[in-house]
């Protein structure tokens, strides 16, 4: 083991976000993984994720808190919301640096959390640790981090493509409505009949139309930057591909904007960040350019006849929405070089 | 040949909708296919579309309109647009039925066909003989046609999910926007790289962003219906599927509805629709229950904090979009049964 | 009710081969349905398969022998194995025609049944009275048939692929090999982690290798046919489409065969069956070409160098492959036009 | 540039196989890009590949065999057969190293390149110095190669699926047959109604039956693997997925195999392999978990009744079926780590 390599465990393995996690970490050159578990499986890494023989033989154990924290520095949380906040109060207490996947400290609020995941929380004495983990928004603050709460995918989709305008022209924004449409890896690796190849193949709808538990989370982020209450209208969408998210974001303004303008202050505000990608003119963001990447790719094009902006913003919602965005902090908690591993 | 067979003829037989226009005739017990034409192939139908092997026999010729004339009571129409609009005046003149998918006949007024298709019309003259074939709207008009100008996908979908509220409610709405997403057979049989299997496979994207030629087809019928000036806000986005057609509509209101009175709306406008579902509370429409039939079905939710309603309409885009449609216009303007050859 | 219409039940009407039964019967002219049942769930039918609303208001509700036998003339049971054998006994005291989709009554011998199906079969009297429904072979038995073996979806597409060479040049056949790809509706409408849309998409696999239980169909009706011991090495695959089956069969033989001598063989064997269609030298069936239709579509091709037969054969495994070939063989058994509701 | 690196040129970037060897050098950390060509594009290589724009600022030209040879050590080739030749001697000339992706220099004869491509051999005389690049088989001799005539997709899963059988056990097989599967990706990115994607999607065919260029390939490389003459039936079909091929391949055995044993001979021709897995006995190598990797997967079945062994060998046909071998060539040519930017 290298001088100055950081000892890392990641909880929940057998899950997407938590496989690819523990895939981006073999290849970190600063990280030592010390530890895996699972909730329902265990034994030989290379037998829960086949694609991965040859290149690991780590095991894969049942979660003991004691033994993540005398073998880790950093530990994932790749586990359901409320799994979370039962681990995370042990970990903290061991001064573990914990970045929890889950959505468990994402809200500030413990009644918000109790009517969107209808569930009271367990331990809201720690909400106030959590750094809400956007790098492009709140760096300096995952510098300093012990608890970082990784933003959900959908959240990191939407607030990416709104920041500029919602922190530069706040008072011109009339209404937002975010039409956003996931591949099906975002349930989950869960047995569901409308997850079955062929219920989903062929096929498309909304689901939980204005009742999305991540509608909160994206109103309080809008509200945190522009300084005043934020509210969006919010569908989801079940799209006929593994990986990635694109949502198409409509903004109605007071007054008409220009491309720009628009286009100047994307470009500005995204101009050093090494995971955003602000298109040029005319130019739409595509899924294919993003999955397997970290990048949010981001497309403007401003209505010529009505005060409408729409803003198209694509992730890959394993990656920049869940693993990927969760290594990039990591390597910011850390000290590490931001793009390690990831590019 | 029964008695009272309708002598029927298809320019275009080689596109989707063309193809699926013949496939829908052979079953048609009123039919008798007397032409088929397209532009690029001629010789054996089975050989162009190998899954009618063994159930027709039929050919395909180069077009000449004298042929079509003296063959054909009623001609299918499926052509590209402005090659519509060189047939049609002949057609007419010869006292034929015309039911044509293009998109020449659909907007009433030149300057709005010059403006949004780039090039002057040239059969102006025949613009106001055309009839918009919704039979949901426009039944009367229809049984009296002679030219029918068959409605677009994307607005068919719209335009259905809209109705209810844009005539009942005109009042009320102060904005809408159309997100709409569409399988691949949509841009027709054309070779284009973004068309090619691996580029639209495992991918999405929204394309002509607020560009979309269907704009003012939807605009002009919205119109037309409420009395007044309605416009739309329209984005279309690249489904990885072959067929069908989701819109999700917002529709923001001067004043709070609820999904009770909302739902009552909608059940009486389409309650003896033989082809329109609107579904339950609650309930998504998904496109795996319309593709392959001639249904549109369509989901409300109204937000229980916002002035906003989310209509999701789905069809097939070859079927009510396109081929389908054309054909429940024709068993009205025939004096048919409006569903025969189509359940 | 018209006079001389047939009162079908349909039993396990949740399932892919029972729902579309279901519907294939629905707009069948000489049928009524009078009964429908499912396993787990009941209520109206249109709940179960949403594509159906506005096209029935039948119910489903839990198996009842005695109504069954009450309200019916035939029966088609789309329930899984072990389940049909249970029910058959009765269904036949009561003198009604049974048509059975589950592999209970396709091998004659027990002995064969249990070693593949690893379970003592419980209704082995009734053995003998089953007739295998593959109207290209035994259309004059399935004429006189009260229970009806529907053939599996594998034997169907490897039979009729080599029904004429095994018939005709027995004596040159020297090794079959048959390569399956079947869509993933094949394995029913059940969850199992590898039938999920993460997992199956963008996949491919060999499966069950040279252990699948259709293994014996093959060889037990190749063997009938050729009146000698036909043994075949078969593999079966999951193919990342809904629907579809295609073999790819690699016969060996002891002399040189022509192209010109296997297409006569091909062409005459099929001449008038109304189902297969035997395509021209240097053309291959596609899945696009069958799927969602009665046909299989059968391609031809001969070494120049070694002597080997390649034959290829696509059907659609829930139409020729399950409830299409079931409703042939019903309209075989009730004097129907062979093609009634199927073209 | 660091001292050791070497400096790489890639003709042919447009393509799938050109612009996948342009990102995996991209992150290699002795390869230094210094040229860049395409046929029919110029320009930012970010434009023609979006998903790499803030990973490469490089451009693209057309190509110059001058400027390629001043700024390379080493050039990649990732252009059609036909194109290669006319570029190689030129390029060997002038010292350089050359990695040739197209089918000019994999077969040995002038006669047979003439047979199955249908034109005759413009570089005869440069054959023998090439290598052909299956690491697992030419490792010695690659390293010293100048001229590396990397393997063709299929030729790489087939002939790895056979080494070891082919090399030990070759008196005992009787005969061959290779029944190959491809995604989308395998035809290159060229337009074609049959790769557009409602022609594939949803499809499944075989195609150039017993008539696929890459057969020769096959024969020539095990029959200098077993010292005797070698034949093998080869069919090829299209997947609907975009990456990835799976091999089932039939070897008849003049006598009976065991599991065991077969096992045993696998596991110990690859056991120092990197990058080829032999799975434990009753496991099936998938797609899934090759595709984005250079893995060959092996999976074996033996049957019970039948002199047969059954081999499935799954690569991504761009990665170890192209640009991912390539890259390990270029490691071996070079004296790198041979798993270098591969893992």
């Amino acid at each position: 083991m290298k001088k100055n390599m950081v000892r890392v465990g990641i909880v929940g393995i057998s899950g997407y976000s938590g496989g690819l996690a523990f895939e981006l970490l073999l290849n970190h050159p600063q990280v030592r993984i010390t530890y895996a578990s699972a909730h329902n499986t265990t034994g030989e890494i290379a037998k829960i994720w086949p694609h991965l023989a040859k290149r690991t033989s780590l095991y894969c154990e049942k979660f003991q808190t004691q033994k993540a924290i005398e073998l880790c520095d950093v530990i994932f949380l790749a586990v359901p919301h409320t799994s979370a906040m039962e681990i995370v109060p042990k970990l903290l207490r061991a001064d573990k640096q914990v970045i929890d996947l889950s959505a468990d400290y994402r809200l500030s609020k413990p009644a918000v959390y109790k009517k969107w995941y209808k569930l009271a929380h367990k331990d809201s004495s720690n909400l106030s640790k959590a750094v809400y983990g956007l790098p492009e928004l709140y760096r300096a603050e995952i510098k300093k981090a012990t608890l970082l709460a990784n933003p959900g995918c959908y959240p990191t989709s939407a607030i990416l493509g709104l920041a500029p305008i919602t922190a530069t022209l706040t008072d011109t924004i009339e209404s937002i409505t975010i039409d956003a449409k996931s591949g099906v890896s975002g349930a989950g690796k869960k047995m569901a009949e409308s997850l079955m190849y062929c219920e989903a193949n062929e096929n498309f709808k909304a689901y939980r139309v204005l009742k999305h538990q991540h509608t909160p989370e994206i109103e309080e982020y809008l509200s945190k930057l522009s300084g005043k209450n934020m509210k969006a209208t919010f569908v989801t969408h079940l799209l006929p591909v593994n990986r990635g998210i694109l949502s198409t974001i409509y903004v109605r303004t007071k007054e008409k904007l220009t491309t720009g303008k628009i286009t100047q202050i994307y470009g500005r505000f995204y101009k050093t960040e090494p995971f955003v990608r602000v298109l040029p003119a005319e130019t739409q963001p595509e899924l294919k350019n993003v999955v397997g990447t970290n990048f949010c790719d981001i497309g403007l094009a401003v209505s010529e006849e009505k005060d409408v902006l729409v803003i198209t913003s694509a992730i890959d919602n394993l990656m920049k929405g869940a693993a990927g965005q969760a290594v990039q902090n990591m390597n910011i908690m850390c000290g590490f070089k931001e793009t390690e591993g990831l590019l």
